[in-house]
């Protein structure tokens, strides 16, 4: 049912398009590195099945192609960011690389932003300080998705997470996840299929618990990690209003429910608290606290001493948080990105929208 | 069944106490604060309950009651710390002391601490810096109790994180969470009263979801936030995961299953990997990244949004964490501290023991 797609040919493909949206050449190779990385690593709602959505927000004038990106408030360990309305997928690259920066001077940086929109996969923005020696901290706020424990109003998008650690001679451990039961991709999935969602992840209009897979989209929600009072989930609400907080109220952007929407075709709120959408980033140079030779000496214990844990199944060993994702992006760098056939339809229409070949 | 104490009583015993063990005045004053902190916060594992297994760890020659607690290595935002086996109670604010200090001359500061043990309630830690318009941050790695994702093996403690966050009319937000369904407190109360727990708390020795209360003392273990697989347990492992390398791998303390039992009469590994326990603190000027002020009145504003949105039952209104811990802290400083039977049992020998009254 699908189609597979070089990684060559779909990041040629969105350059092009960013490039015809207004973004520098530099900028819009920022922002493939950032979008494509989704589909590598198999988060395929966040990935090019989203350029449609980035154009459309553009079109509607709430994504400016060229910013200028200012530091507006710091000091030796922190920063504050106005992404001025620019991608997500540029301007999270560059907040990260001045939390490096501080990281390098005085151990640790970290940064807020406002005035940004959707940023791709909270994962990928980690994984640069990882790459440098350094522990990476990502997080965002997002449209409202997620209710309270004992709410039944929307007021948290499902704020993901991404901390990526180094190791030595393990791969990076990149622990990823949206603060909910699963990722909203998920859910979609089984809209797609018609089958239910398991009991636990959303609750309907009037707040019970639901097992109707299209619950959110008639006026449901999704519950915070945990899923219920009994399991937990008032610490999912605590993980998701961390991560508004550090995002969005450290930074001047919109909090809970005034966070602006992903899709076009709903406003932003009337009455903003802030500019725009939130991140919030860190990175923490190893050495800043041990040798870093001890210290990726150690992850590589930790790492082996997990994977290799007795599993309850022998067939399914304990999983290392990145190992998946690393997996798939070798394999789909190798043999291709599938895409499905409305995915392939909308990027045909961008293409000749904007006169970029995609064949 | 339980009978009222006063917090002055409770302070003045354990005080004396800790000074018997060899603890200086300061010290016994730091550990009283922190210990008591738990029992008028409504965390009773955590409070004067546990005094006699800290007893036993110094009678194990274990705790050291006179520790030279020191930096081992910094950078202008980054300390790491050796307890020297020192009360976790004592070596946590000397830790988040460091953390404030290095956040008063550069923004942040952020503390890796070794050598150390069981340090009380991790919100308590992270509320010292909510006091000086900071944001804190408090983890710590705990005696294996949990099974990541897919394993039947105990890797991983509660792992708790707490979160404290200023506001400025409104009372501070404080998140204090174990990294697992419920607190291990929860399963001992339904222990005592024969109840079953949840399904999705815990599993038995076979690595299979039981609701037989006492499945963890019998070889099973706890499950991570989020219960199953299907319901997002990879995430609190992921979590716990977190925690774990924070506080111990960074700061070379036992991490994993090699982390320290708490309980006296089960040794510490043979092979150890480190030094210890290990805990993680942070504190971020909120200055750092907007005026405190402006910060402060949006955190208003932010409370007030989440605290009136609309309840599913009128009669349970939504919860800020921290709120329900603050009530119940008035409410035993004005009517005193309920202890159950064995616990004035295990206080009453501690005080003939150490010639300390306890009435």
């Amino acid at each position: 049912m699908s189609t597979l797609f070089s990684y060559q040919q779909l990041y040629d493909f969105a350059h092009g398009v960013f490039q015809k949206m207004g973004c520098s050449e530099s900028d819009a190779t920022i922002a493939c590195n950032t979008l494509l990385s989704a589909d590598l690593r198999g988060v395929d709602s966040h990935g090019v099945a989203r350029l449609s959505g980035y154009v459309r927000l553009w079109d509607k004038k709430r994504i400016n192609p060229s910013p200028s990106i200012k530091i507006v408030h710091e000091t030796p360990s922190t920063a504050t960011i106005d992404g001025d309305a620019g991608l997500g997928l540029v301007v999270a690259p560059f907040a990260m690389q001045v939390a490096m920066k501080k990281a390098e001077q005085v151990g640790t940086g970290w940064v807020a932003v406002k005035n940004s929109n959707h940023y791709g996969i909270a994962g990928y923005h980690s994984m640069l300080a990882a790459e440098k020696d350094m522990i990476g901290i990502s997080m965002t706020n997002a449209s409202p998705l997620v209710s309270p424990t004992f709410s039944k109003e929307r007021l948290l998008g499902t704020n993901p997470i991404a901390v990526a650690i180094p190791a030595n001679e393990e791969p990076m451990f990149v622990g990823d996840f949206a603060t909910t039961p699963a990722a909203n991709g998920k859910l979609e999935v089984l809209q797609r299929k018609g089958d239910e969602a398991p009991l636990g992840w959303i609750q309907d209009k009037e707040g019970k618990g639901t097992t109707n897979s299209h619950g959110v989209k008639e006026g449901g929600a999704w519950l915070p990690l945990g899923g219920t009072r009994e399991h937990g989930s008032h610490k999912g609400f605590i993980l998701g209003s961390v991560v508004d907080i550090f995002s969005a109220v450290l930074s001047g952007a919109n909090y809970g429910p005034w966070a602006p929407p992903f899709v076009s075709y709903l406003e932003p709120a009337a009455d903003p608290v802030g500019e725009g959408l939130g991140h919030f980033f860190g990175a923490m140079r190893v050495d800043a606290f041990r040798p870093a030779e001890d210290f990726k000496n150690h992850m590589d214990n930790w790492i082996r001493r997990f994977r290799n844990s007795t599993p309850v199944n022998p067939e399914q060993p304990v999983v290392i948080p990145g190992d998946p994702e690393r997996a798939m992006e070798q394999e789909r760098m190798d043999n291709g990105i599938p895409l499905l056939p409305p995915v392939i339809k909308d990027l045909q229409e961008i293409g000749q929208r904007f006169g970029v070949d995609f064949s």
